[in-house]
Formats: C-alpha cells, sequence, structure tokens
C-alpha cells in the first residue's frame, strides 16, 4: 500500500525491559535448573476477587441471560448506579465529585492514553522515572515531551521550582509508580498553585491510592482548594480491587474545567461517545460492589496483605541502610543499588546469587539507572523467604 | 486553563438524531398519554444472552474468585484462546486467518475510532448514508473526509467507478448500517483491485456479518483474493452474539498488510499495547462460547428470530411497492419515503398515525434525505402489529 502511517511512532523508544528480564531469568534457570525462583517483579495484582465481587458478577452475568432483565448498550459514560458508587466512595474520604464529572472506563491505561485527543499542541511535562505510557502516547501524537527530574535529592518527588511560567500539561503519579513515593498535601497544594498560576492542566494518575492509609497525604487531588480548574484524576479498580483482568476505572472531570471557552469534560464527553462504547455491564456491577462499604473493607484486607510485604522488604532495606522511597503507601519500594551497581548489575547479583527476580529502574526513565523496582505481590511467605536470602548477600 | 485543545472538535457535525427523536416521541406522548407507542428505531439487540454464554461467563467469574485460577493483566491482544476461537469460527466459512492476525478488543466503535492513531494524513473515502463514527473519528483528527454517493442508482452500494487512481483510505460497512445493503463477491473483488491497484487501504467494518446466510455475498473481506495486502476487518460479537452490553470485539489485520516498509500489524499491536490493556477475562470466556460451535448456534437462532420481523417488514414494503434495501441479510430495512415525504415529513406521518417509531435516513448522511430506517430488533408480536397499522396508512 501507498497509504501514510503515523511517523511518529518512530520516535517510540523500544522497551524491551520485561523482554530481556523474561530472557536473563530464563538462561538463568537453564544453568540452574533447581532453583527455587522467588518474583519481586511482579506489577500485578495476585489475591482472588472478593466473594462480594464475584457475586455480583454473576448476578448481572444471569441478568443478561434473561430477557426481563437483558441489557444492551451500556452509557457511554458509564451507568448512574456505578457512578454514585464512585461518588459515595469519595465521599467517604471526604470529597465531594457529582455524577457528571465522572467517566466510567476500561481502565486508567485507555483514559491516560486517550485523552491526548482532546489537546493540541502543548508544553508536555513528564516525571522521570515514571509509568511509560504518558510519554509514549504524547509521542505518538507528536507531541514534545520534557522531564521533571526525580532523584535522592527530592525523594523522587520532583516540584515545580524551576518550572518557567508558561501554560503547559503536567503529568502526575502519586503513590508512584515505579518509586512508591507520594505527595502531601502541602506538596500537591503547590502543585496545584503553580498550576493555576501559569494556566497549566494538571492530569493526576491516581491509580494506588487505596495504597494510602495516614492522613498526611491526599486520596484525590480534589481535596486540594481549586484544584477542579486544573486538574483531571485518572483512577482504577485494578490495584484497589484486583480489577486488572476485571477491567474498569474511571476518571474524573469537573465540570468546571475549561481551557479558555472550552469545556473539557464536554470535550472527553465527545471522544468518548465517539470512539468508545462504555464498559461491560458485569464489569459495572463487579466494580459497584467493590466500592460499596462492604466490597471496599474486603479490597482493604487484601491491599493490607501487600502491604504488610511492603513493610518487611522496607524495613529489611531500612536496617541494611539502602536508600529507598514507597514501601508504606504502596506494594512498591524503589532502591538504591548498593556499591555503585548499575540497575541491570544489580539485577543479575541479585538474581544469580539469591535467585530473586526484580525490575532494574533504568526501565522507566534515564533517572531510574542505578535504582530497583522491588513489588510487594507475591506471598507473605515467599516475601520473607526472599528477604533471608537477601540478607545473606547484602 | 491556557492550554491548546484540539480544535478539530468544532468541525464535528452536532449529532442531534437520537435526542431529536425522543424529543418528538414525547411531545407525541403527551398528546397522546393512552397510544401504544411500537418502537421500530431500535439500532440494539434485545433477545438476552445464550446459556452457553451466561454459564461461560459466570464460571470465568467463580476462576477470578479463586487463588488458584485468578488471572491478573489479559493479554493486550487477547487471550489465545479466544484466538483460536476466531481462527476456528472463521476456517467454518473456509476462511483462513491467522492468530497474529487478530486483536481482540472491547468492540467494533472502539477499534474503528482508535484506528486513526496509526495512519497520517491520506485521502479518507466514506459512503454516505453510514454509520457516523467513521467520519467523526476522522474529523477529531484532523483528515478531511470525502463521500462515495449511496443512492437508489447503486441500490445503497456505491463503488470505485469515477474514483481517481491515488492512494486513499476507503471505508466499506457491509451489510451495511443503515441501508441494510451489502456487496456481493464480484462488487467486493472489484473494490479489493480497485485497493491493490491505486495503493489503498480499505478498513472493512464486517459487524453484521452473521446475517449472512445465502453463499452469495462474503463473510469477510479475506475471502476475495489478495485482500490481505489492502485490507483490515473490524468485527464484533454486538450483533453476532447479542453482545452490545457485554463488550467484545475483534479485528484482523493481516502480518503481511505493509504500507512501504512499514508493517500495519506491527504499528497497532504498539498502539494497543501502549493505550489498552486487553479485555476482561469473563467477557472473553463469554466470546469464547459464543464463538464455539454450539454457542454459535444459539446465536443463529437469535439473529433469525430477527431476520423473521425483518422478512415480515421488507415483503410488506415490497407489497406496496415502495423502494427499499436491507431486510435480507440485515436488522435494518432502509425504505424511500413515499410521496416525497422527507425523512422527518414521514416519521412524523407514521409517529402520529400509528403509534410507531422509526430512525429518519437524513440522520446518517445527506444522502439518507427521503429514507428511513427500520429495525428489526422488537419482537414478533408487535412487527406484526406495526405492520397491520402502516398497511392502514400507507
Amino acid at each position: 500500500m501507498k497509504i501514510n502511517v503515523n511517523e511518529n511512532f518512530n520516535n517510540l523508544s523500544k522497551n524491551y525491559l520485561f523482554s530481556e528480564i523474561n530472557i536473563r531469568v530464563k538462561n538463568y534457570l537453564n544453568t540452574n535448573p533447581n532453583a527455587k525462583i522467588i518474583r519481586l517483579g511482579i506489577g500485578d495484582v495476585t489475591l482472588p476477587l472478593p466473594k462480594i465481587v464475584v457475586d455480583a458478577m454473576k448476578k448481572a452475568s444471569d441478568e443478561m441471560g434473561d430477557a426481563k432483565t437483558f441489557r444492551g448498550y451500556p452509557p457511554e459514560y458509564g451507568y448512574e448506579f456505578l457512578k454514585d458508587s464512585v461518588r459515595e466512595y469519595y465521599k467517604r474520604k471526604n470529597i465531594n465529585i457529582n455524577n457528571n464529572d465522572i467517566f466510567i472506563s476500561d481502565g486508567a491505561k485507555s483514559d491516560l492514553g486517550n485523552l491526548v485527543d482532546i489537546f493540541s499542541d502543548n508544553e508536555i511535562y513528564i516525571p522521570n522515572p515514571v509509568y511509560p505510557v504518558y510519554v509514549d502516547s504524547n509521542t505518538m501524537s507528536g507531541r514534545k515531551v520534557k522531564f521533571i527530574e526525580g532523584n535522592k535529592e527530592n525523594n523522587f518527588l520532583p516540584m515545580s521550582n524551576g518550572l518557567d511560567s508558561n501554560p503547559k500539561i503536567i503529568y502526575l503519579c502519586s503513590p508512584n509508580n515505579p518509586t512508591g513515593a507520594l505527595y502531601n498535601y502541602d506538596e500537591l497544594k503547590t502543585w496545584v498553585e503553580y498550576a493555576i498560576n501559569s494556566g497549566s492542566l494538571i492530569i493526576y494518575d491516581n491509580a494506588y491510592e487505596a495504597f494510602i492509609s495516614d492522613d498526611k497525604h491526599p486520596h484525590s487531588i480534589f481535596e486540594i482548594e481549586n484544584a477542579r480548574s486544573c486538574a483531571i484524576e485518572v483512577s482504577s479498580l485494578s490495584k484497589m480491587a484486583g480489577f486488572t483482568g476485571v477491567r474498569c476505572g474511571f476518571t474524573i472531570i469537573p465540570e468546571e474545567l475549561m481551557a479558555g471557552d472550552t469545556s473539557i469534560n464536554a470535550l472527553w464527553k465527545r471522544r468518548q461517545a465517539t470512539k468508545f462504547n462504555g464498559v461491560s455491564y458485569p464489569v459495572q456491577r463487579a466494580a459497584e460492589a467493590a466500592l460499596s462499604i462492604d466490597g471496599e473493607k474486603e479490597c482493604i484486607n487484601n491491599i493490607n496483605y501487600y502491604k504488610k510485604n511492603a513493610k518487611l522488604l522496607k524495613d529489611f532495606f531500612d536496617k541494611k541502610g539502602i536508600y529507598n522511597t514507597g514501601g508504606e503507601a504502596s506494594p512498591y519500594i524503589w532502591i538504591k543499588c548498593p556499591n555503585g551497581y548499575s540497575s541491570w548489575e544489580f539485577f543479575d547479583f541479585i538474581l544469580n546469587n539469591a535467585s530473586i527476580v526484580t525490575t532494574p529502574g533504568a526501565g522507566f526513565g534515564k533517572n531510574g539507572e542505578g535504582y530497583l523496582r522491588i513489588t510487594a505481590f507475591n506471598t507473605l511467605e515467599n516475601t520473607k523467604e526472599a528477604i533471608d536470602r537477601l540478607n545473606k548477600i547484602i
């Protein structure tokens, strides 16, 4: 064919992170066929769905098999029953949002990727290191990306100091993937004030919110005064309710969020009505159950299991005097590789000497070089065993 | 905020079709509170899911509630078990595709909307009248759209004669929404030859394929020789299996489809891996069940119910000497409004004199003016009653 393709795809960096990890693990197992591998590189939940969620999904499936209760096309922005549940979930954290602010989706990744559709050329600022979808989706649209540097000096919580006063689109992820670092009220307030003063938009990735249990860190950017006039919040049930395989998220775009005379909420409505047909009815019922008072309790039990693992890992690295972030309001512990090791060197060292798989920080951006991401999604038993093994070699 | 939004959204035509219909029906009911409305405007399935599908979805939900069978993130391009089912479904129609050609999605609308991401500026040709997503998604990306005119002269099956020999992206929908017209083997062969000679791409919307039961019309563009080098096929379980509320579709991009040196399959892989996180596991198991041999039988039973309604309607308009298309391999009958009525005038005439709701053809593009779309998704009883009423006024 002679048609023109999107040449911006050529500017995407090839990410071989997880395939390279798989190759190295495979080679290790070939040489050490009896090694008992423990995977602390998992970025995915492992505990099954709460019963209340499964029951809701099965009940909704039955409804779809009965002429009296069958449902066809769902509303493109989500059923009101699920928007009610999202609104009530926020309200229990003393945050007020309206149903019209809420867009139900098949997950945060889709929304984070598709949001570029409603904007044109803007300065784009993205933290480094971070989840690669922000950079890749902007690169695909030919947008140039600038980085906000996360590092040991700012505890991987980069701030707005040093940024000029031009309007820009700023991506923030808190608690952060991969560093587990998260902004407190004052820090997020500073970001919101910067956005308002510069006429900027903050796209706030809140996917790990459910891991926050103290009162020092906001559960939503909309806890900060005036954030409704400068922020979009993208959230997900993936980590909150173990929905990575169920697929449901939601994005909050306040009705009063305006770029000049243009309502961002209205633009997204039109985008979704044109290119999306809503989320599966049984999935929306499952999400409703997860966000209910009883459902949230069961979900938090699962999160607390991961957090216990995370605390054991964090305490271990603290005891060893190894610099780290995360591990408290996050399933991730982000550690500085000791002895000047690079990310991949330390990955290999741990794999070869303790049969433990981790994730090299260099895979999340240049500022990740010299760091390693360790996750809390394995079992308690394996996490303890991994710590025993690490204790012998670090 | 001072950020720049996508100004192309201003070029979208406001589509008030269904809201305007609702207003007119409401007004009618206000004046005629006892009227027994029959809706022949429904563009959505109404029969419940087959039991085999519900059982599969419930079984998969149970698996998600058990640690031993829980599944996290699905593969971005779909589980192999479902790709196997799609491949076998095609094979039963004597069409060979490979698993690597298949991308599982949450529905045809998402894929049709998102496909624009992987192309840059091209000449875009779209039939008129047609499903509005093709025009709107291209307009959002700032692409200029030209129309291929469907009309009574070509029985709403526009062909390539008259088109220049420049490479272009051509959207075809067969069986067509809203006209129900569909290309036979020779006609589709002519389109494929035109695409190959001009270096063009055909995006083939095959969402209504399951309504085809004769041997004169292809079930897939890939039944046509060489189509693998010039076509993408977008398909869906929405109409085939009643999945409008379950959300599952698939797009076939042959591995050897190339634009110059660029693999279209590889571009779409990268797009989906960046902006999509796969389809819900229970939904994929439900789709697998629907595409199985036993599942297909149950789905075809439902389709035959709609087709019986469609035949009754078509026979009625034929008997009345009213020009129409569709009604055979489609749930839609597309009729010429008699007596020079415009679309909205005839809509009103039928609503006011027979309490029947239809869809004005003008809502699907300028060539739809003077036509009406009537659907077969209501019950057999109501369809018969509607015909009796129409018989008294036409």
